[in-house]
């Protein structure tokens, strides 16, 4: 593969590819609990805002995840998504979520012919790549794109990580995330990570993505150090919205993006309208916090934080102490 | 001079200070009324973390301030700091910032011997460089260590920066400090300055400091990148109180560095006792917010976004048209 030049500060590279994930990661915040009028404002304003994909949710396995517990798009069933959005006749691309082991994929995925989806995401962790090639094959014959999301990498080993990458390369996947779950890795490690998945890109002929989370206020610094290293798909939320800390923000990104196809303004309008405000007032709760910074810091998933502040806990430093206690 | 090794992510070297800026910065935010009880806590905290300099606040002009109109730490005079913290017995310096026009300083600074203050940061934009020498001059002669922070410089012309620090380079200043006032740098532009900054440094015996704001939730992802690139002045506030979006938070710049002497745990204490919410429940705003963004993006000052945030506004697309028209 011939890569594009990464490009400078004042020129834009058309290569660049922005996914909203609000539905999705933000779900993993009130349970997928989106108003139908949500979903419907969200999505004009991807579109209008030159936003290439907007991923619904997940493709989650009813026979694992109770239906009532949740809203639909923990499931992301072909009639839901044609009931709320109707056919997509926007450039706008919709991407699926598909979590290795959670997702009962020859049951639940149809015919890209029978979907308005366009792209499934595959998301594993290291040691159930297998899997995930599986799946990503299959989604391929049916006729999607498909990306594969490797979690967590903050965890690995670089050998273990040089295994994943190798395997990956030989998958159907057109693009290979590299995704810091615990917000757990700094711009220069990152420097390091985002030209080893390049290299395998190259070398393979995929694009490499980056999905940062927001535990140490890294999220959008991680992810404009990618695009400098040639770094393509980028993950983004509005507001943030994702599990815990959070993620890169698409107002940051897009106010940080060259190609004038990004309109900006079309997200400040979606927030000036107050639909995130409106999800924080029903009481959904992400974003940077202390918790989170240790979480971070010691390189943990990010669930005992998400517990510390939902229980409304204000003793941080017994918090760290049972992070450290948990070694 | 020699340069320290820049050390890697998992060693540290000795020549790093951090500086607490958050009466000093943070004192824009509530004209200086922080209690005696919070200054002292705040000094306690930053002493036993291992802080380097603890800045006051400024040396302002009274004839040019109404002194009933701001807390003690806008002038810093020596009684009211003797009144407060004693006579410092902590390894911890006392610094205090002086503004070239703002400060009265052959009236108002006594000799190092006479005051508890160890050091004067002079902050002064790039077209009062030569007031700026004349004040760093005074001060040295003093007693007192010296730097200079020469402001806005996302601002300034290539040509200006480097005039600017070639006369600052036969200052008696100890360091000169990158100061990105508009929050409008970006991790790669930050280090292509830091570097140059580096270069007058090295040239001159001169150390750099950085003081970052949080307009595009980049101020600690600046800070870091500029420790990377052998930056060794770094200031922070505790939480990123600061004008506008604030600054770099302190115990995200002391969880990162990695020598022993800095303990995160003190300052997590300080946070947990609720002395900063306290500011914030009496009505202190600060964090990065979207009229930050654009003010960031745009390359502006704060003070449009202050007032707007201040007026509660919720009109984001005419306030960024308000920004354009400004052109």
């Amino acid at each position: 593969m011939t890569r594009e030049a990464t490009g400078t500060l004042l020129s834009c590279r058309s290569g660049i590819k922005v996914i909203d994930a609000t539905l999705r990661d933000g779900g993993l915040v009130n349970d997928f609990r989106f108003s139908d009028d949500f979903v419907r404002a969200l999505f004009a304003a991807n579109a209008a805002a030159g936003v290439d994909y907007m991923e619904l949710g997940y493709k989650a396995d009813k026979d694992l995840f109770d239906e009532s517990k949740f809203g639909k798009w923990k499931f992301c069933r072909e009639a839901d998504i044609i009931d709320v959005l109707g056919n997509n006749e926007t450039e706008m691309k919709l991407a699926c979520m598909a979590d290795v082991g959670r997702c009962n994929f020859r049951r639940d995925i149809c015919e890209k012919g029978s979907s308005p989806l366009d792209m499934y995401r595959v998301a594993t962790y290291i040691n159930t790549i297998p899997a995930a090639i599986e799946m990503l094959e299959y989604c391929d014959k049916l006729g999607y794109e498909t990306t594969v999301n490797v979690m967590a990498i903050s965890k690995e080993t670089e050998k273990e990580t040089d295994l994943a990458l190798e395997m990956l390369g030989h998958s159907p996947a057109k693009a290979i995330y590299i995704v810091d779950s615990y917000g757990a890795l700094y711009p220069e490690e990152m420097r390091v990570l985002a030209a080893k998945y390049m290299e395998v890109g190259d070398k393979y002929g995929k694009q490499i993505g980056i999905h940062a989370h927001n535990n140490q206020n890294l999220a959008f610094a991680n992810t404009i150090e990618c695009v400098a290293a040639g770094v393509n798909y980028l993950d983004a939320t509005v507001n943030g919205m994702g599990r815990g800390a959070g993620n890169c923000a698409l107002e940051l990104l897009l106010g940080f993006l060259k190609n004038p196809k990004y309109k900006l303004v079309h997200i400040l309008r979606f927030l000036e309208e107050g639909h995130m405000q409106k999800l924080r007032d029903g009481g959904a709760v992400w974003g940077y916090d202390l918790p989170y910074l240790l979480t971070g810091i010691f390189n943990r998933h990010p669930s005992s934080a998400i517990r510390y502040i939902k229980e409304k806990r204000a003793d941080i430093i017994d918090f760290m102490n049972e992070l450290l206690d948990q070694e």
